[in-house]
């Protein structure tokens, strides 16, 4: 039998509360509880969060950050972040899909004309769409030919996160004739399209980060967008950020979530030490000192993803106007938060073991989730070279050139 | 499918190599060899390993440190945990039941007379006997009554590795009278007796680590060993000695093994990062140095799990004639061993993650087994305590006094 | 001869900067600058920085803190933990006699009648004094008897910072009857009184930390606090979160000044390693990823250092109805900040010699006076006490009881 | 007043100590007490330790590594390095000068013929010579012209320890034609020569690592070395061997000796924390746990030196019939041993303060040069680069290619 994720949030004192007076929020802290309830299952399980996406749908905290306008709720991104990151204090998983789903909402306004981002922010917003992505940046795999002003797409995308439960997917591709990427967006029962929904990582296990085969997938004409990476505003340069800040706030969500778990099962479940000579475990000064130790640590993280998401926020609200400049400062803070957050984050989940004792490693508690999230998330961007690129700033002025990852 | 554990231990070139001039260390290596080949399969399972106990039979090591006018190989304690460390460089779990049965292998020795040691030893060559436990500490839970010379007894035991493929099995129980405890030894299929053989920890997944339930169980005076602890002479208080020393070189050879598998999988299929600028991810200086780095640090845990096997080898070929005072040298050795091999082990078996790349993190290649079975062992005596152990001889000169682990 | 501390704040581009459009914020940059020229002389020289005194008090930075109405400006106490931040970015002992200073000024407003605060608040004003203290915890060395309405004491204080430099001088002793302690505060030349100037720590050395005797020196009434500990009200235990965060603030100056430094050398004067294969030192990758890892830190720490200012604005500002629950949340947020600071700046201080190369390892250079400052000045306060207060709160909600340090 | 560096290296048990039944290393445990006593002092001053030399040169111990039948004890390195490690307890800089003078004595040896070599050899042990360097290779600023059979050398070195109380002194110089670099041993009297003794480090302050000048120095034919780098047999290559030992067992010195230092300060003088309920400070489980933890780590860099100090007399023995293969598995030995053993020292020599507290950080006590010495001599070979030469060797097989500091 598994043991259900408690619902000790509250008890004896909240950590990491976010604030219950903004609505989108509220929202998202009764779902984690939700979520709570059978995260250990799901993780053990893998495949489709089918149930959860349906919660989703039902809260509209899918629409979140589509623009009122075209009906959504208009919020920035710091409240899909912190969003990612309440669900991933339970579930990394659901905090990486939810988040990462906007990178593919927002991807015609970045890539595409003003009349194809209305459209689908229109489209997206009515349907209650969830977004996958079939544009990982790692291989080179996926082409197109040109057939008429359509594209036919063969091959294949690796690490096409949210693509087991989505509505529309988010595309790249190389021109098979001259390598030139190309982006696009259809719906994800487009005929041709296979989603393998083999993802078998030891971490974030519901992602659904496995590969999507194209076999013979037409693209039409209005579901490219043209857009061309050498001539691309700063503006258009904001993915890597997008990406960057939903994986920390995954990263800070999960230190804080295995910093609660723990505290909530040492209160209740851990002995103090046969030698300890206390009654209570949580009297050892051992225990409190690594709970102090932890907690500082990840409240450092929460502060350096804080100043991310509201340089993350400015910088999207300038939009076209964006200037290199501006794009570095924040790009700076991003890397800089990111980093911190995947080394606290490795910490936390690895050290909490250490004051809960024996019993607490068990597949039915699942408390190694996080860490096993943790770790598999942290490997889509190498700490070093982001630290790399933070160094290089410090000493030259010079913030990391807009590229993949940076 | 399932990635097989490769065996890549001598490309391009051995690590932490054992001497195979020494024969029992030669059929270790052979048998390492097999082990790895299911190792990755048997972690998810659990269960028992019961191939791997016949191999150990059939390879003679099972009576290794039987001495050999018993019938037994005559080797000392450093021949076990070395070949712990090797098994643990693929598998945990052999590591660790192969080399704790010998405690339970030496319990008449240590807490029986003379001729239940020699009677205990020479039916156990004879028969191949593989030894599991039912002594844990943690817990006042199996409770006995006198029925005229024997005893009859009745509850459980937590963490019994071993017992779920044990020939015979080493018991502790309270007098229910007076709360005394009593060691024993029994067929582990002697009537009443139950292997719960419910074991599901996050690792060390083949132990069988979990409950034996005792019914209405007889135990025969021939059985019973008449052991104070309160007048326990140096020699037998060496069992945690023994339980700790085979723990670190479990958490030795998991780092070792971490370290070799990681490496091959980085000569193998790791890929340069993006922006690295070289062509092979071996020649980023940022992989280099990780490699650098969780060597030295490997190494330097095997230099004190050296020095402590040796300390072990010499208390226990004191016999009889053990000081409190060689005790005690001893100890402060084996705690500084125990406690820098698992903070190693974590480290490493952490971090190797990141110089090989997201595509090494999914359950087909297994690579998290190293961390989950480390952090699982280092939680049975914490690291705090045997530090402080430590420290306090350094402050004031006086060992940990002989307890319970330590 | 001694090297000149660079004047190379602005180049490349300025880290850790502060918002020079506040006039207090400006005139303290200012004064870093003028600091900053014989910084590495005073600190060999330790003794009284008695021209930078008076320039504090040409800059009337003396009263930033004193209410308006009595003639300061009013300013909160995160000015003063800013400015002494900037100070310490090149000399901390400035940094820590200025802002200590004002707890000394707070004294009558803490412990007096409202009557004394506005007397003295007054006084000290007009007078542009600078505050000394001889008030230190750790020591029963001063003790007082009554002679009529005044006191008259002997003994000693240890750890006097600022006396060597002060006006006036706040004042604790105990009664020598009833062992109760009484606070006060005298100018310094007051009879009787001798400043010893013997502080010969390795850091901070400039602070004047040494002893005062005490030799039959008479207390008048007025001069008296009518103050007892053990009814104190929440407000008037906010003593010890007045001196966490000048001390905190003291590291975070530390750390953002030696990684400033590190940094104008690092690019003006290292050389690239023989066998780094690039021209400038800043290009090889290990350079850029040390700074990129000391620059993250340290913002970490700013983070949380700006956190736990807010937090002592807050508090301050609720003056007398502050509720001892308030406090308590407070307490956490300051004691995190000040452990993590006092972490970052001993790494920090200590790790720049790395990437700036064996040439920097001069007393010309003056580099090492950093981690001298922070290991000094991390002493008086243990980190492990305080990492053990947050961790309890964590674990049963309860913030560190009012008390001396916490 | 300058406190004594107590004598208290036998209370309340010796740790880290050496056999002393080797004479040689009896010899070395006298000094070390006696050079103790003025250690403190001897760092404030810094340059020349005349009086210690002397003490060197009555002990015999300057000709300890000289072959028996030139008029030495014909003793290995690792005694040299023992002593350096014995000496570097109380003082880094004796420890290195120590040590390094036998990188000189061997100059001969390694570079030139049999018959110089047996010529220097026996001059060196019957004058009882101390041997300094002016073979530093950061820079090139030292130059000679051919006249007739010898040279003319101008220019100047940096870094030329030992040079201040140098008899002998071993040259590196370029041929300004060719830049050719060519080695040489002169008297330090040699007209011409001028020891600047011009060293102001933060931290080995006796070393006399400053510059000497060059001035129209004659050198004879029969003082220079026929030795062509590019045509160097593997057991030329053996000098970065030498000083990676001398440094890293300096390191490891430091380490135990600040240890010692700490603990004995610790035991007689600390006072335990206000809050921390226990009534002597070495009984608070904070202060027992960083002296295990420091305690274990310097262990594990002791258990590294031992090994590295073994694979430098193994190869050292080999002499002509040296393999590059045989060079290369003691080379990762070293640079395994060197880097564990810097960074653990930097570690140890910060961390005592932590559990001394306050009153330990003054200038009296000299503590903090333990933390200088190690600082400053850490910088002379980046650990990165020896981690990253570790490293390749770890994930190629290839050990690093002999060369200047590797």
């Amino acid at each position: 039998m598994i043991a259900r994720a408690k619902e000790a949030f509250a008890m004896p004192h909240p950590l990491f509360a976010l604030d219950a007076a903004n609505p989108h929020l509220a929202k998202a802290i009764a779902l984690r509880e939700i979520f709570a309830r059978d995260a250990v299952e799901r993780d053990q399980e893998g495949g489709r969060p089918e149930a959860q996406i349906r919660l989703l749908k039902e809260s509209g905290l899918l629409n979140a950050l589509i623009p009122k306008e075209y009906g959504g709720a208009g919020e920035p991104w710091s409240t899909a972040l912190k969003i990612a990151r309440e669900f991933a204090k339970v579930d990394g998983s659901l905090g990486h899909i939810y988040a990462y789903h906007f990178n593919s909402v927002h991807a015609a306004y970045v890539r595409g004309t003003p009349e194809q981002a209305a459209d689908f922010y229109r489209r997206s917003a009515a349907g209650n769409w969830f977004w996958g992505n079939t544009a990982n940046s790692f291989s080179r795999s996926l082409f197109g030919r040109r057939d008429g002003a359509d594209w036919i797409l063969d091959g294949y995308r690796p690490f096409t996160s949210g693509s087991h439960v989505a509505d529309y997917i988010q595309v790249a591709f190389e021109d098979e004739a001259t390598n030139e990427r190309h982006f696009a967006a259809i719906p994800s029962n487009r005929e041709g399209l296979t989603i393998e929904n083999d993802w078998n990582g030891i971490g974030q296990r519901q992602t659904g980060s496995g590969r999507v085969t194209y076999t013979n997938v037409r693209i039409r004409s209005d579901e490219i967008f043209d857009f061309r990476a050498n001539e691309a505003k700063p503006f258009q340069t904001l993915t890597p950020f997008q990406q960057q800040s939903v994986l920390l706030n995954v990263f800070v969500g999960s230190a804080q979530g295995a910093l609660i778990a723990a505290r909530d099962y040492t209160r209740e479940s851990s002995r103090p030490w046969l030698h300890s000579g206390v009654e209570r475990h949580i009297d050892d000064p051992w225990v409190k000192r690594v709970y102090g130790d932890l907690y500082i640590k990840t409240k450092a993280a929460t502060a350096l993803a804080d100043e991310a998401a509201e340089a993350l926020d400015a910088v999207w609200a300038r939009g076209r106007d964006l200037t290199e400049e501006e794009r570095g400062a924040a790009a700076v803070k991003i890397a800089a938060a990111n980093v911190y957050a995947g080394n606290v984050a490795l910490e936390v989940t690895s050290q909490i073991f250490e004051v809960m004792g024996a019993r607490s490693a068990t597949t039915a508690h699942g408390f190694d989730r996080f860490w096993r999230n943790v770790r598999t998330h942290t490997l889509h961007n190498p700490a070093e070279y982001k630290t790399r690129n933070v160094g290089a700033w410090v000493l030259t002025g010079e913030p990391p050139a807009p590229s993949t990852f940076q």
